[in-house]
């Protein structure tokens, strides 16, 4: 792969440029074989694939080498949650889905089909899956609304023997955890001591509190709309009180400033802007991730002022926060496995696969690899591979 | 396209070659765009493909124009009716449908996947299938088995606002029409004089009659495992029984000896034999279409003794009657023209367009094009088009 890192490249594109690739839409379905012969017909369709499906009847385990389906990766999207957009709905959804079949093909080297569905139905979503099991071997769900996206989630794990995996909350929080696990060799922190703000309790924001408790980081103090989340507020959906009970050990209470006060390290994954005199209120050394979308929660010229190390999810500023870095990799290394479970252990895994890339070059610049870097899809497979058949 | 008719190649196929061929599945998805460089990377993915959402948001026609799904067709099985192997599953279905898919790709220019449903209900199938809408743009139903097909189909196009088709059934009527149609020259027959015997009331079965009698074929009578269907039986299902108050004019009873007394045409869609001693009383220069794969109701040398015309489903006889004559371009003009149905017109101008690509060539033993024959798609695309069109 040829990699263009030009920054001016990107800032060029016109409306006219997205537009015209879009035409269409992004993805093509080929026959992996010739089909010009009778002999070609005669193989790949009747009277010869007919042998194929008496074996697989025969023994339904073949269906795994003998079909595209093990390793089809469905991206599946009710449209609720589409980037900064919204509850856009299924057929808007479609091109984000598009691109992001487009991304496995290209990274991971995996089949990957876009599935939008017109319910945001919990349970019919579900059961439409279960209906099409034999037809795919993993599912990546993509832009669905918080807090459904947990339930969701959780019952598709439960219902289908495949990797699941929601990628806005846990490819996100693989790469976050990334990147600080290197931020904090940059500013000189040990993880286990340091208290981590997170600004924003939706899907990225609740599954990045779980990595990070789950490495152990020292404290995770969640910040939503309505200031920090604590054991006291009546007023948490139930995956909210679920991790008051495990996040803010000191009780704090107030908002976003009270949180940062004291804090080593802020992660913004909502919109809500982080003011100077706020971030001012850090520890030395402060780590600053304002990951949103185009338009971060702070520019990274003012938050330099006060971190050691700043991170967006922007390709035009340094060290870009990116799931790319990590999804492919996640997957591949999931079906390569043959696992059916995409465990905590395989994310951890994966995290520091990406995080063990930046060796010499790491600096307060340069906390993760490029997501065009070669070098990622390989580490990250591999290392979930091996975390999959250690369990 | 280049063109393999070399009989041999076919016959010298083994075991290993079709399994060799099946391993890691028949499609593979791809982008249609490189991805190597952050400009790929902004227009296809973010933040460029926010602006065609939002659009297709705004204005629900451009998912037409702008994302995959408009030309997608989905090839939908349950696994109930699989080749002749009857009832194997889903999974087991699953490398005819990739096949088929394959098929779509090299000979229609569209896109395609198998969609297999782990479920046979056919109220499941058709809430599947709405709930999936966004993502496709044609239904393509494969190897479902009757009566249950006929119910499945009909309600999908009541309840689907693009084409959706059951292949077993028209497809296999819209050839055997073609051929019947340059049979009928060949033989010296007029359409409206003759007498079709159709053995066998599946899918294919009721389909083909449908389809002689909606052109104006003289009279159709229809056998089943248990005789002729007429009128007095009191054993049939609600399509046998619609059938049977608009086929079999003289009310003739019995079984296949006395529908083929002074037939016409035999047409065979089931694995009931033919006999010699019932087809020598068929009316001269009869038509025997012994369709049965791989074994034929009656072999072609055999049946040569009472015919003028004789075809079966082989590729190593003359006159075969393939299903791949008919879908991709039938599908491709659907979708080239908008059409939200396939109609009865559409399926007779496909089968007319076939016809009409044998013309000095005509011939006892050769009444329909090759299915390698590179004029077919774009000439069937063409007229249903023109037919849609019309409508």
């Amino acid at each position: 792969m040829s990699i263009d890192t030009s920054l001016d490249a990107a800032a060029s594109i016109t409306e006219t440029d997205i537009f015209d690739a879009h035409l269409g839409g992004k993805l093509t379905v080929k026959s992996t074989m010739p089909l010009t012969s009778k002999r070609d017909l005669s193989i790949a369709y009747t009277p010869g694939v007919a042998q194929v499906s008496r074996a697989i009847a025969a023994d339904p385990t073949m269906a795994a080498s003998h079909t595209w389906a093990s390793r089809l990766v469905v991206v599946v999207s009710d449209g609720t949650a589409v980037l900064g957009l919204g509850d856009i709905g299924a057929a808007a959804s479609l091109p984000v889905m598009e691109g992001k079949s487009a991304l496995f093909s290209e990274f991971a080297g995996l089949n990957s089909i876009p599935l939008v569905l017109n319910t945001t139905n919990v349970d019919e979503i579900v059961e439409t899956l279960i209906r099409l099991r034999p037809s795919y071997g993993a599912v990546n769900l993509e832009d669905v609304s918080a807090p459904r996206c947990f339930e969701l989630e959780a019952r598709l794990i439960e219902a289908l023997d495949c990797p699941v995996m929601h990628d806005d909350q846990h490819g996100t929080a693989v790469v976050v955890l990334a990147a600080l696990i290197n931020a904090a060799k940059v500013a000189g922190k040990e993880l286990g001591q340091m208290r981590a703000v997170l600004s924003g309790a939706g899907a990225a924001g609740i599954a990045i509190a779980q990595i990070l408790i789950n490495v152990g980081v020292g404290d995770v103090v969640i910040v939503d709309s309505r200031g920090i989340i604590h054991r006291d507020r009546d007023d948490l959906n139930a995956v909210k009180a679920q991790y008051a009970a495990i996040t803010n050990k000191d009780n704090l209470i107030g908002g976003i400033r009270e949180a940062l006060d004291g804090a080593d390290a802020v992660i913004g994954v909502s919109s809500s802007k982080f003011l100077e005199e706020d971030l001012a209120q850090m520890n030395e050394n402060a780590v600053i991730f304002a990951l949103s979308n185009p338009d971060p929660e702070v520019m990274p010229d003012v938050a330099r002022k006060y971190a050691a190390v700043v991170a967006t999810g922007r390709s035009d500023f340094p060290n870009q926060i990116n799931n790319v870095l990590a999804f492919p990799g996640i997957f591949r290394g999931a079906l390569d496995a043959g696992a059916r479970r995409i465990t905590t252990e395989m994310k951890l895994a994966a995290a520091h696969a990406i995080a063990g890339l930046v060796q010499d070059e790491l600096s307060n610049e340069h906390i993760v690899p490029s997501p065009l870097d070669p070098r990622v899809m390989p580490a990250v497979s591999a290392a979930v591979q091996e975390a999959a058949v250690a369990e």
